[in-house]
Parts: structure tokens; sequence; C-alpha cells
């Protein structure tokens, strides 16, 4: 353990890459700030398949990122860089950062912090960042869902599939949703979800059926190759299917002909690797558009299961087995 | 021959699909312009590929258009419908239709023709509408082709290449082009291409190679399934590859993670279904945008062959031999 000046935390730290049992926890350094950022004394930090990834040595850390596995948190403003304008000690933040999120305490850019809503708990807080965000950004900020369209989202029981509908839900589209679980579409049906379809039956048709042969608008992909073929056959005209995950697989045959007679338009999107200032850009546009849906009690994080930071392993046990319905969190 | 009270005229007909010694000229009935449409006494028809496939049985006319192929017209103003305000007899015009260009007269959409240059022949006309839309709602309306970006063109010699190379140089665009044909390649040198690249070679290496490691910030695919792994290796962080012809091939192996990592976008697009209302927005674009490249010399179609309409089949097996650098266009 390197000696700091600032003084050491408790962080999850991945000492070799392997299941969820080589996950420890162990003192590091305190983050210092740099001018413009925030360091944030961590309330909750919510899990991601992309922790799970990075244990597995399949997604390593952007260049200049914490090692430090964590892709976003909900905490306090502990102490502010020089040139910080925006925050003060003891404000709440939540946000999105390229690693070090699962730790104690963590340095951010002031530009890429989003305050939490009044009255808010603090773990509920942990609990939007990446999923509300990412699905934001997909959905509206890319693919342009518009009042009256269908978004299907696959993996709808997922963090980013709960938030999804959510946000559909209240932009006033109609949902349809895809799991393997009966009883997460159950669940997904108690929260609004339109038509709730099986993953492992013939669902391009159960989408081509619902949407009476229009198919879906907008797809919000959380499984990948698997999924490819029924979802060009499921896509509407000018239809737009934005790949978030690919836990069920990485490759699949691809009908350009289809592609072209649809006018489909297929994206990939990562939010990890951005630049600060596009973190910031979207930071801004989540602060106007969706925080106030938290406060209407539109938007209520679908929370799966909260532990303690030293049972990090049992949270990703609990992600890697699909048995979440919404988010896993920790808390420090 | 159905006796029609409009009279008859000259039209390319498929009496069975086939090769191109199927294709006849014939004569049909005179179309009429409903209340908003022309009836244009057609000079130049341009020959696509689609013509070839629609003439093999492989690519049928949307509903509602003409069974006649052809998918664009040059010519002069001979009717027009009752409600119509744009057009007067005399007016030279230019335009796309989802059928029925081949032939002596065609009936349009007000709203779709566009006027042909001052001054400009009306066979060199006849080489402009399908090419420059194409190229032009793909390139910039649909990808975003920015000034200091790179646009890759695969097929730059053919008929939509050769146009989008010219497009992205006036936009300030660096521009980087394959063919399989080493000849084509140093024609599009003459025109301005930047980087020429043999299409059998590792063309993915050499984009890289001439973007100094960044990739293709737009894609123009008129090849299809045979360069899809390449493309994707050679495309910039957020780049957009437009599909807009698949004569290579239909189906190819995507790789979704890679996609997600480069945050890229793929599109599929075509013209020829679009509703009169989309199209005439098009024109009104081009009409804005594009038309005055053509006036002060920026624009200028390239020409392979000039066909008689009488030798439309030649027409057809010069293009399905690849044989053509630019348009093929029958006169009438």
């Amino acid at each position: 353990m390197k000696p700091a000046i600032a003084g050491n935390m408790r962080a999850v730290v991945i000492p070799e890459f392997g299941g969820p049992e080589v996950l420890r926890l162990d003192a590091v350094p305190h983050p210092t700030p740099s001018r413009r950022e925030v360091v944030v004394r961590v309330h909750a930090s919510g899990v991601n398949r992309a922790d799970t990834l990075q244990r597995r040595g399949l997604y390593p850390p952007p260049p200049g990122a914490s090692e430090v596995p964590g892709l976003e948190f909900a905490g306090v403003v502990d102490e502010v860089g020089d040139a910080v304008t925006r925050w003060r000690h003891g404000d709440r933040v939540i946000g999105i950062v390229a690693g070090g999120g699962c730790a104690e305490r963590v340095a951010v850019d002031e530009r890429v912090a989003v305050a939490v809503p009044d009255g808010m708990d603090m773990t509920v807080a942990g609990a939007i960042p990446e999923v509300y965000m990412t699905a934001y950004d997909a959905v509206f900020l890319q693919a342009g869902l518009e009042r009256g369209e269908t978004l299907l989202i696959h993996a709808v029981g997922s963090g980013v599939g709960t938030a999804a509908l959510q946000l559909a839900r209240r932009a006033g589209a109609v949902t349809i949703g895809t799991s393997r679980t009966a009883s997460k579409l159950d669940r997904a049906a108690a929260m609004g979800l339109d038509v709730g379809v099986p993953g492992e039956a013939e669902w391009d048709e159960e989408v081509m059926d619902a949407t009476g042969g229009r198919g879906a608008d907008v797809i919000l992909d959380l499984v990948g190759a698997p999924y490819l073929a029924r979802n060009q056959a499921a896509i509407a005209q000018r239809g737009r299917h934005v790949v978030v995950g690919v836990p069920g697989g990485i490759r699949a045959s691809l009908d350009l002909r289809l592609l072209m007679a649809r006018r489909a338009r297929i994206f990939g999107t990562v939010l990890r690797a951005r630049s600060v200032e596009e973190k910031a850009g979207l930071a801004r546009d989540f602060t106007k558009s969706v925080l106030p849906g938290f406060a209407d009690g539109a938007l209520e994080p679908a929370i799966d299961r909260v532990f303690p930071a030293a049972r990090v392993a049992d949270a990703h046990r609990r992600m890697e087995a699909n048995e979440n319905f919404g988010k896993i969190v920790l808390v420090w």
C-alpha cells in the first residue's frame, strides 16, 4: 500500500482478474481534486455489468481513469478544487465517472456532478446516475423517441431497462419489454409496461402483433447478438436500434438489404469513454429534462438489493446470475 | 397494347424477368397528371443499378408506382395538373420518381421536380437527380459530414460515388475512395480524390494510415457485405456508415462490441420508397444547397456513356459489367 499525503480510504480493488472472489476492500490513497474537480465522500455506489467485465479483465479503464471499479456514485462534496464554482462542502451530488466509483471517496469534474433531488434518500440516489443517464442519452438524445412511438426494451428488468421504461412512459411512448424471467415481466407490468414478451419466444412476431404490424420505432438493446436478426425483423420503418450492452454475445449476421428497406439505423453507444465536456453536456441536459421527474414521482429508481460495500463479491454474484430486478447498490 | 385516351408513348418495358435481352421499347399509355402533378416530356433518363435489379425481378416497384423502370428524368414540362402552381408548360425540370423514368413521358408531383440549371445541356441534367440526391441525402442530411472530416467512398467510380466525391470536396471534407478498377481510381484522382485505395487490398489499414489512425468519419457504402468487417475497422470514433447499395452481398457478421466501442452508427437508406412529402423536402433542400454548385462549376456530372433509349439493353449490360465511370444515360 502506497502512502499518500491525503491519507487512505477503503475502495474495491481487483488484485487479479477472475470471479467475484477476487474482489477485496483495501486501503488506497485518497483522490485529491484538480482545479475543476470536487472530491465526494461516497454514500452509495451503483454496481454495473461493466464492473463485472472489468473484474474479469475484459473491460479495462480508459486511459487516465482510476483502476478502482465503479462508474457512478452518490455522496456529499468534501473538498473542492481551486477553480470550482458550482459546489460547496456538504452539497449532495450524484454522477458518472470512468472509474473509481466503488470507493469511499471519488474525484469528479464539477460539471459532471448533478444535484441529488431534495429529500431523496442517498442510497436511492446512488441508483440513479448510470442507468437513467444511459437510458435517457440512448433513447431520447440519440434515438429521438417521440410521444406515441413504441419503445422495445430488451432485458426490461435490468437497471437500464427499468429506467428506460419509466422515462418512456413519462414521455408518452408505448412500451414493450422482453425478459427471459417471467417474474421480471410481472414486475415490469406493475411498473406500467404496456406489453411484456418472454425473451425465449418468437418475440419479434409478438412485437409486430402488438404494434399492428408496424414494428418498434426504437429498440434499446441490452442483449446483443442473439437478438440481432429478430431486432431487424421487429423494427419499424425509420426505426432506431441502440446497442448499450451485449452480454448475450458480440457477433451476429446483419442483413444490410433489410436495413436499407426499413431505412433503419443501428447505434453503438457507451458513456464511460466520453470526454469530460461531453459528460458535462449530458449532465446539463439530464438536470433539466430528467431530474424533475424524480421530484414529481414519475421516476423512482427500482432498487433490487443494497449491500454493504464489504459484500461487493455478493453484489457481483447476484448481477452475474441475472437475479436482479433493477439496481444493485453498495453502501459505504 | 391497351388503347388510352391520352395516346401512347414509347417506354422501356420488362415483359419477363431476366437478362438485359428481355428489355423492350414498347408503346404504353401516356401518363395523365393528377391535380398536383406535371407530365414531363423526357429528354434523358439516368440508368441505375436498381433498374437492373427490377429487370431481374429482385426489386419490384413500390405500391402505386409505374411498372416501367427508371428512377429519374430530365425533361420539359408538357402538361400541368389543375392545382399546379410551380411550373408551366416548357419549364426544364429534373427529378426522382419511384418508377416510370425510362419513358418518353413521366408524371411527377410538382414539389418533387427541381429546375434544371440555366444553360445546362439536358442530357447532362439527366445525370444529376438520382446520384446527387442520394449522395447529398446520405452524406450530408443523414450522416452530417462536416468540413475537415474524412469521407470514405466505396465504389468511388460509380455515379453516386463520383457525385459524393464532388459534394464532399465542395464541403471541405477529405476524400478517400475505393475501387476494384485501377483506372477508375486514376480518373477519380483527376477529379480531386485525395486518397485512392484499391478495393481488393487491405484497404482498412490504408484508410487508418491515411487518417493518422483516426479512421473515416463517414462511410458511403455502395458495396455491402464483403466490406462490413473492414468498414467497422476503418471507422472513426462516432463515425457514421451509410449503406446505399449492396451489390457485393447482403449479409455479413457485425461486431456489436466494436460498434459500441467506436460509438459508431450504421444507417440503411433508400430514396425510392419515400413518401411524396419526404421527396419534396429533399427537393427543396437540394435546390437550395446543391443546385448552385452546378452553376459555379464545383459540381459537374461524370457521364460515362449516353445511349439512345432503343439501346437500353446495352446500357444495362455496361452497368452490370461495372465498366462505367460515372453515369449511364438514355436519351429519347
